[in-house]
């Protein structure tokens, strides 16, 4: 667990619960658990159905990628998933949603206990997504970054039936190109504009983040999804940032150039997938404004959550139909309706959704 | 100076300069140095040409009116001004962008001299707009309320040629009446949104807020100004808080249902009154931006300021010409540009602006 990888990640604050460092640029830590559960199982962590369960709260963005990976290929019944509420203290994630505010299987009340499970003095931010093995319930992986590309290419033995080929062999020297930039820029753009310690910081953040949206609308001009005419791994990790733009990132991160509905080919990209199954439906909005403004007291100390914005914008035409379209690739399918289960409450999203 | 009037004021914060106090609603100060300037000098104080000087910063929107009233009015060789920076501590407004940091004419660094040279104790917010009187150095009033009904009727003898009349006698009660109520649901209710110490003050100010600006929505369809075919003490009112509110009230004070932009009356109808002249003319959105985010460390404590919003918008066609327009009222005339010692930084407003 020493290995360090040049990209981003979710371990956003540090132990004293503290995300922005007055002076300072924001800078993530960089390290995680670097286990992988692959099907010959190299480090000890086979692919097998119902052996493993998913931490992953709805609030957060790097967790919401895995969410749309396991409903976009199917794997729900293969691997569960249990949801820590959107606040959390500096001892992180809890399951205060659940019965007793224990995880109903892993039987425990805080995330931290299946990190501390495998790793007594575990020196870092607990977060999520992290893969649980549920024997011995200890933490296998929180490395984000890789979760979602085993999820697509390693767990394919247990894809449903029709599910996309999210990372194709000959697309993924681009997509990985794409997503690094896009991990940098955008996805973790947002919380360098927002965890700025400096005018200075955040003025660069805020003009790098912009910067890469432009380049983005204009990408999208002309293709439905980010790689082509079908979805790909690019757009599970691209949809959560722009999802939570501007509900939470263009006031609260002060990335406010302008709404990202102001955007056209941006907000039809967006809109277009929130209507896709396996996209909007794992979308909390309630959980997600909640998570940021209760949570992170160093940029809103009174921990009042906005009413707004008004959300019926999402269910508007995207019009984005006339592009060359391909959406699940060749021979795929969209996915079911959620879990009935796993069904966002009706109060916190526009969609009306029902579960299967 | 004991008089307690029913509107709100804008001392917005308390002695210890705390804006937001937890557990509980936001409530104004409403006291204040009730004398005034007329034309009979029944408190003491004459109206008088180059007697008298307006301090009223930039940044704040109760001050703002009373630029604007006095651009309207052409009132500028009559009344000179003083302006404090947008940035100051717990005592208040100071003159840091005058050379030296001192007001050219009083010679003072903070405004609070003024009040303390006429009250030693004086116990309350020093505010802007303040009228000091400019022999003893001393402030006069700063009843905001009544600052601008007085500059509209008892300077009338010192008024420019073709001055509209702010507060037509006709209307006068019906002006009064949808003054206080915008008061206390739009001029004051951002505040209420933004300072409020609970979510539930928070969400019923929201409510109360965005319930009074259907109402200004719909009133605007058929009437170009909030009277009817010509501009008003009432539009003078609520100009600076819907100049402000995109830029500063949609996120600081999570006043976030829909952007102000999106509403189409009601943006017209700024968009209009921001290329009148005598609006848009007396308009630093840096010095706004800078005052709210920089002071009120209750709400944001890395006082990182935005970048954005983006400002071109304000200069879009307002489409409001079809409606009946009287805009300057009969034999009235638009007032003449800015003095060139007042024109607006041109890097803080999309205008081009030249000045007399």
């Amino acid at each position: 667990m020493s290995e360090t990888h040049e990209d981003d990640a979710p371990q956003d604050h540090d132990q004293k619960g503290s995300y922005v460092t007055a002076g300072s640029e924001f800078r993530r830590d960089m390290t995680y658990i670097p286990d992988r559960i692959t099907r010959d199982a190299r480090d000890g962590w086979p692919v097998e159905a119902g052996r493993y369960r998913l931490i992953a709260a709805r609030a957060c963005p790097w967790a919401n990628r895995t969410l749309i990976a396991r409903r976009l290929l199917g794997l729900e019944e293969a691997i569960s998933v249990g949801m820590p509420g959107p606040t959390h203290d500096k001892r992180s994630w809890t399951f205060d949603l659940d019965e007793g505010g224990r995880d109903p299987v892993l039987g425990y009340e805080r995330l931290q206990e299946a990190y501390f499970a495998r790793f007594p003095d575990y020196p870092r931010g607990i977060t999520v997504p992290a893969l649980v093995d549920i024997p011995t319930r200890s933490v296998v992986t929180n490395d984000f970054s890789q979760i979602t590309l085993d999820l697509a290419t390693e767990w394919a033995p247990l894809h449903r039936e029709g599910a996309p080929d999210l990372y194709p062999e000959a697309l993924r020297a681009e997509i990985d190109e794409l997503n690094d930039w896009m991990l940098h820029r955008v996805n973790n753009g947002v919380y360098k504009a927002g965890f700025a310690g400096t005018q200075e910081a955040y003025e660069s953040a805020y003009g790098e983040l912009w910067d890469a949206l432009d380049v983005l609308e204009e990408r999208l001009a002309d293709r439905r999804y980010l790689m082509g005419p079908a979805i790909t791994e690019a757009d599970v990790r691209l949809f959560p940032t722009l999802v939570r733009f501007d509900a939470v990132y263009y006031a609260h991160f002060k990335a406010n150039r302008q709404p990202l509905f102001t955007m056209p080919n941006l907000w039809g990209y967006l809109k277009d997938l929130f209507q896709t199954p396996g996209f909007g439906d794992t979308v909390d909005f309630r959980q997600i404004k909640e998570h940021y403004y209760v949570v992170q007291t160093d940029i809103n100390p009174t921990q009042v959550v906005p009413v707004g914005p008004s959300l019926e914008r999402f269910l508007e035409p995207h019009g984005r139909d006339g592009l060359p379209t391909d959406t699940w690739g060749p021979g795929g399918t969209a996915p079911l309706p959620p879990l009935a289960a796993e069904v966002v409450d009706p109060a916190n999203t526009p969609l009306h959704l029902t579960g299967r």
